[in-house]
């Protein structure tokens, strides 16, 4: 079950990265890179990431194609991407959004070829330069609408994944879509704005340089993100992410009330009963978090 | 100039690091620790942090007294630490806020022994078990109303600070209280409500481990924070918190109104315009931006 020619479709941050641990497991494979991006296209090529560049057209001859690009450019590219591949190509997106992908595709001829995925993993950088190897590893994959894909094809992409160390979760898109609207895309908003309002409040730039230790530097973090990568993310998933972040917007002006009143024992209490976001970051189960508190 | 007898008022995260460090550079001083938590003074001997657990009416023995304890407790130790102090004793302290308790010692008659600092390092744990060597290396250390403390005091402060390898900014403490409510007391409040709002949102926690990779555990990480610590601090920099997190408030609510209207051209543009902080964050110059960008 190796692969021998795979295209990808983006080969920045995201695609560049499985490209580097694939060529691992699969040596013998050739690598072919296709990007709107020129410059990206020969970076790629200089630090290894693909062997050549390529076009749409030839996607026919691979055995496998990773798209992953822009959400907004996933729903235009993965149609043309089915509409050239053979009978055996399994095809696998890493887009943020899955609801809107997932049904532009979902009376498509080779829709069976098609496995709708999103790697939990990246960094705030983006393009080739940005990849990394084993970026993949102990990370989640989530798997959408499985039941859609050729089980052949299931087992080929479930074998890679597994050669990438990386764990499986099954969602349906819509699921899929709200979920991460709360545990991601609403943290790279509140870590925007918050750089831009610092940004806005600091008149001189050298005063958060030298007070950025406590704590704002990974809070602020996740604004150093693409807004060509964030944009039409914000834009698929609206309804989610307001959702979420009217509720993000209410938790903190009750804050600000609590201060105003002087409440500051509603204030220690807000604190103490977000704390167990520890446990539940380190995978503690519901038993072992009420133990330890 | 070596120190013979220190006295760490608090051994936690914020003192012991200091004991930790200053043991290596002077290897040859007597280290007590004062708490008020008897098991973190146990905590604080097993680790070789302090020597011994002393008490209050003994500091007058020491040449050095560093106070790392919440804000609201330095308020009341502080002037009762420069009652029992002798004559060549040097007095720091680290707390968070520096504009209350510079107040509440100006008229005190050992006011030239005390020298108010704020070291801009820490983490999200606390305790002696926190504690870390070369915690302050390369870190930023706020000094507020220099001239208040004695020449002689002072020399030996910045030689210790500069031992540690730490930089030193000097500001009033009306400045610091403000700037450091943007820089760092925003980013907890804006952490701590995110984590809430995601537990709250989230039935199932096992969703919120699987799919947190994306940048969620970063931005979230300071709710982990102790409300001990940070519930004091809230209620003394009031002002400044409420009128930094309205700010903040106001650019989510607007953030949220341009993705209601549809307008991700503008959405674009928050994000890209912010994307800035990057090179702040990596202290460059202003001319080095805009070449950047």
């Amino acid at each position: 079950m190796s692969f021998k020619n795979i295209h990808f479709v983006g080969v920045g941050l995201i695609g560049g990265s499985f490209a580097l641990d694939i060529r691992g497991i699969h040596p013998k494979a050739k690598i072919y890179g296709i990007d709107s991006n020129d410059d990206h296209l020969q970076k790629a090529k200089d630090l290894g990431i693909i062997d050549e560049s390529s076009s749409l057209d030839q996607v026919h001859q691979s055995d496998l194609v990773i798209i992953a690009i822009p959400v907004d450019a996933t729903l235009k590219v993965l149609p043309a991407v089915l509409d050239n591949i053979s009978d055996h190509t399994l095809v696998i997106d890493a887009a943020s959004t899955k609801e809107d992908i997932c049904l532009e595709v979902i009376n498509h001829k080779r829709r069976r070829n098609y496995l709708a995925a999103h790697p939990i993993a990246g960094t705030e950088y983006s393009g080739p330069s940005a990849a990394l190897k084993g970026l993949y590893k102990n990370k989640t994959n989530i798997i959408c609408e499985v039941e859609e894909t050729a089980f052949k094809l299931q087992e080929k992409a479930l074998k890679l994944f597994s050669d990438l160390g990386m764990r499986i979760r099954y969602m349906k898109p819509k699921a899929h879509d709200k979920h991460i609207a709360y545990v991601s895309h609403l943290s790279h908003i509140s870590s925007f704005m918050l750089g831009k309002t610092v940004i806005e409040k600091e008149k001189n730039e050298r005063d958060i340089f030298d007070m950025a230790g406590s704590g704002f530097e990974s809070t602020v973090r996740l604004a150093k993100s693409s807004p060509d990568m964030w944009t039409p993310i914000f834009k698929q998933n609206k309804t989610n992410v307001i959702e979420i972040l009217d509720d993000y917007i209410k938790n903190l002006v009750h804050f600000k009330e609590l201060m105003q009143n002087e409440d500051f024992n509603a204030v220690y209490k807000e604190m103490e009963d977000t704390n167990r976001i520890r446990a539940i970051l380190e995978g503690m189960t519901q038993i072992e978090i009420d133990k330890e508190l």
